[in-house]
């Protein structure tokens, strides 16, 4: 029987597709990430399924649409019963692991009706979004509501950095002119080191409990999925990566006049919001953008030692290495801050795959420009370990086939991404209800178009308009184009994977079998 | 505090709308369903969510559509973690409990996974779609495959009615011209009477346990799912109803020798199943339906002894009573058999609502041309007994606005039904995959239009064509017609409740409240 491959699912929090040496970026230094994709196949069209960190994340882990999961934004809790990458992996002899962020937020009503505890091993589980939370920690810990056991906090401690929450005063805090402790949660200081050694910082620490899980999982595979905090705000990098850079290595902005003097409704109250306002400076972006790219680097250097580490191991050869993203980030862009929306520098992601198999020597190096999804991923895993066909569930497809070179005419033809902005005041400022304020991305690569709900939609030539700065919604020299993309959009409403309780070949198996099971309709 | 009403939940399986009296049936006599009628509210334009027994008791039990639920035919397991009925009516103090057929089929892998106990309390709440099993039983027993245990079979032995499957034997088998058994089974027996006393007989024991079930509840609140197994197939009558009604009394068939000469592909391979061609013969028609006739007058009258039975216990004023069923019946109309497709022969079914209280009185003895739908009880239900809002999961509506003579200028404009024919011989005869076969209704009561993935729509004007002889889908004239339903299926489509673990309120109360909470990104 082969060997099963250890899966080392890296996920970088809010980097955008664009920032890394390997997809062109002129100035940032990414060598080790890179060197991944020199291994492996680079997608360079791979998307999100949501552009922000929850909903994206549990796309990720079920391998399943928004719509389809129901966790359409952050803390919106996972439906009790929903699989995950763990259920999938799990029976196939995987230990499934977390080092780091999912932003899983827990059905606490549906496990008290169902009575699952969620002390049990089985409600850890079900809590923790399928993984062993060998350390879960999301990264963002307001003194408001640290939780006092957080781990981060107590190894910070032992490491002298004292107080209640040592993340933000120290991890997430810098010294100010006049030596004080200014906070990283103000962009204004992103330019400063944080106050803890590089050794101590997030990246350091993720990976350092990546290598202490990898070291106790001799034996048995595993998949761990190694999910890093940064370069998510608090923009705030320990030196010296916080002067790394400067302002001439950031790229260029991507905005035009006319989109600010004539927004799409939606896209204008995106506009108003607070990040938006803030990175529509230059100073802004001048003094984060570098910082952002130092944390970027940083955890290239991190992700270095851990493939070094792993063939030190003599694990190397034997582990499938994915790096993603859950999003990107504005970081000014078309006059926005964050993400949320489906301009490429929010819904687009970085995507390399590095299969160690001799299957996939072909493509070693290969840049693909296959449409690829978050989703993906789960049936990806649950292929390379040999699980099951669970394509009545799983809404992704098994990137297999693409890195082994094989013919794949029958791949997809669109991808699509999803929003509920009902949490953003963007939503009030739009007089929407609760339930109102959605919208749908789709492309088939060439063409992207977004449909509102309330609102008229967006179109995009991405090959004449790769910056995405002119709306061809409304020029009726496209309308064909729309209805195209319209009506990819609901036939995939049409197609959501709803009966996830029996196979298409059990299904297959039970057609026109009722009479010889003994029911007899319909007979004279 | 207002006392908690009971809630009688009555189904009859199968049962057409228009086999009433009070919806025009000319001949067939339902006294007593027609003084339900008289006393409530009369919904004539009601329709099944899935012309199934299966998918459309699981849009009755959860209020939500099958593309939500997931449970698209008949044992489709319903995905654990779905919320049924009990679960919204239990915390009300209600006792809710099940006397007959839900169809309902269990998750075992879903409830293996999340480790609950079918033994256990809940786990056979779980199994039993949120009922507590008073009496299950689904009604079909083939020899094959009947429960030693089933209580209905232990009845009939311990009346004299001996064998391993009375059921069959004698309550749904007759004798022959030579004293022969003869199952009923085959249609060609159906004029025959059953081998059972009438009060030994299916509709007669279900009554029965309901009065025992509701003299056992005295105290508290209940709902009770009295869920008939008849009108539906075997079509056979205990004696006298096996020969009430004869071939002139039947409805005139509906069909047109267009509509076979030139049917719609799907339409075309149903009309092909064993039961279409068998309907399609006039002497099937005229044996068949004088029985089914017969076999709703017996249920009309056991409805009649139940409501009187609760007016001896003092109940009826305080007893909300529906009367319903899952879906109809073709009986050889459009030359078609049974169910599944969107005539409303198949699709429309009757829903008779009586609310006792003061504030219904105004709409007694009202017919109502509003759009209804199965998933509309749910609500119903859970406003009557006073509780909390589920919009956010629930997508049918409260009736209680309508039947308390509100204004209900916002009711809503559309009603939908689906199929998934996947398990019938006409998948296989079309070249479809088991997750193809798929078709949806929309209509505004005007019209109604089907949508069929791989073929081309129909639509009918049920104004001009009541009998919905004629399709329209391809006559230019009604291109607009066509395209406005189209429209309102995708917005169903994209409006499909899938954030179910998150309320409308607890949206609206967190939007823009990331910053009060600690997370102050954006901020310079």
């Amino acid at each position: 029987m082969v060997k099963k491959p250890n899966i080392l699912f890296i996920m970088a929090d809010q980097l955008r597709a664009d920032y890394l040496g390997c997809n062109g970026h002129p100035t940032i230094k990414t060598p080790n990430i890179d060197a991944l994709a020199a291994r492996g196949v680079n997608f360079t069209r791979a998307y999100c399924q949501a552009p922000v960190c929850g909903p994206s994340r549990m796309s990720f882990y079920t391998g399943r649409y928004a719509s389809s999961h129901g966790a359409s934004y952050n803390n919106v809790p996972l439906r009790i019963g929903e699989k995950t990458l763990g259920d999938y992996l799990r029976p196939e002899g995987y230990r499934v692991a977390l080092v780091g962020k999912t932003h899983m937020r827990r059905d606490d009503e549906g496990m008290q009706r169902l009575g699952i505890d969620v002390q049990s091993s089985r409600g850890v589980l079900v809590s923790e979004c399928g993984f062993e939370p060998f350390e879960r920690d999301d990264g963002l810990h307001p003194d408001q509501s640290v939780n006092p056991d957080l781990k981060y906090n107590d190894y910070l401690r032992s490491k002298g950095y004292e107080g209640k929450n040592p993340w933000h005063d120290y991890a997430n805090s810098a010294l100010g002119a006049d030596g004080e402790v200014v906070s990283g949660w103000y962009m204004r200081n992103s330019h400063l080191a944080a106050r803890v050694r590089e050794e101590d910082s997030e990246t350091a620490y993720s990976t350092r409990r990546a290598m202490e899980f990898i070291e106790q999982s001799k034996g048995s595979p595993w998949c761990l999925h190694l999910s890093y905090i940064k370069p998510h705000w608090p923009y705030m990098a320990p030196a010296p990566y916080h002067q790394m850079y400067g302002k001439d290595d950031i790229l260029p902005v991507v905005r035009s006049e006319q989109e600010r003097a004539q927004p799409h409704p939606v896209v204008g109250a995106f506009m108003g919001h607070p990040e938006s306002t803030a990175f529509a400076q230059d100073e802004v972006r001048e003094r984060v953008i570098p910082t952002y790219m130092g944390l970027i680097t940083q955890l290239d250097e991190h992700v270095g030692r851990l493939v070094a580490f792993l063939e030190q191991q003599g694990e190397l050869d034997n582990t499938l290495i994915v790096l993603t993203s859950d999003h990107g980030d504005y970081l000014g862009d078309h006059w926005l801050g964050e993400k949320e929306l489906f301009h490429d520098a929010s819904a687009r992601i970085p995507m390399i795959l590095v299969d160690p198999r001799p299957e996939a020597d072909a493509t070693r190096g290969v840049r693909s420009d296959r449409l690829v999804e978050a989703i993906d991923l789960v049936p990806t895993f649950v292929e390379s370990a040999g699980g099951g066909n669970f394509e009545h569930v799983l809404e992704g497809r098994s990137l297999l086939a693409l890195i082994r070179g094989e013919s794949a005419a029958q791949w997809r033809s669109h991808a699509f991404s999803e929003a509920d902005y009902a949490w953003r005041p963007a939503r009030t400022e739009l007089g929407l209800a609760a339930d109102e304020a959605r919208a749908f991305m789709v492309t088939d690569g060439r063409w992207k178009y977004v449909y509102y709900e309330h609102f008229s939609p967006q179109l995009f030539d991405l090959v004449a308009d790769p910056g995405e700065l002119r709306d061809l919604a409304s020029n009726p020299e496209y309308a064909e184009v729309g209805e195209e993309l319209a009506e990819a959009l609901n036939r995939w409403f049409r197609e959501r994977k709803m009966r996830i309780t029996i196979s298409n070949s059990q299904v297959a198996a039970s057609t026109g079998s009722a009479h010889k099971r003994g029911y007899l309709f319909g007979l004279w």
